[in-house]
């Protein structure tokens, strides 16, 4: 046994009906999440890319999100529709998709301070 | 604005009581993502690491589990009373803790098939 190839983490927040926020899950992540588990087991990828639920990324402006370690690269606005896509040519292929791609400046980390202490 | 620093995924699957297999949260996972929480906020870490709650993680022999990314480091067993020593070690200053790491070995990952369709 080994570490999963990749891990794919799909953000399942929820929030009331009234926030200006919105959530992922309001822009249809439980969907997303359905079909990209189901698309990477047909895609014979049953423990090789282990895809999660997870509570907020942070990312709320690019809902549906969602990002695939070891590589970093989050995803916005994904649709169902663009699951296949997403399977095909990054879980499979090691491409990520750049049309979905969230640009690094946009997303909400923040760089470490050099000077704290360490 | 930028990618996290690190990002860390606490698995807080529930299972029945009767389950034989139990599960993160009946190991105290719960208490572990709060400590979790608490103490890399404390330590200077807020936007710099991420902690989410996830789904089953799929490394139930291990529970409560943990994983690290980018580095994906797997940590098994994981106690609140370990929390302080994961945040300073690992979170702070990019050192794994040994003890509490879980065997590449042991984790429930499959190396992709060579012969399978790219």
């Amino acid at each position: 046994m080994a570490k999963f190839q990749r891990h794919v983490f799909v953000c399942t927040n929820e929030r009331g009906p009234d926030d200006p926020r919105g959530s992922c899950t309001a822009r249809g992540s439980a969907e997303v999440l359905e079909a990209l588990r189901a698309q990477a087991h047909a895609a014979g990828l049953k423990r090789v890319v282990r895809v999660n639920k997870a509570g907020c990324l942070d990312q709320c402006a690019h809902g549906a999100a969602l990002v695939v370690y070891p590589e970093a690269v989050w995803y916005g606005g994904v649709t169902p529709e663009d699951v296949g896509e997403l399977v095909q040519a990054h879980l499979v292929g090691g491409r990520p998709v750049a049309r979905l791609v969230i640009p690094d400046e946009e997303l909400t980390g923040k760089v470490p301070d050099p000077k704290a202490t360490p």
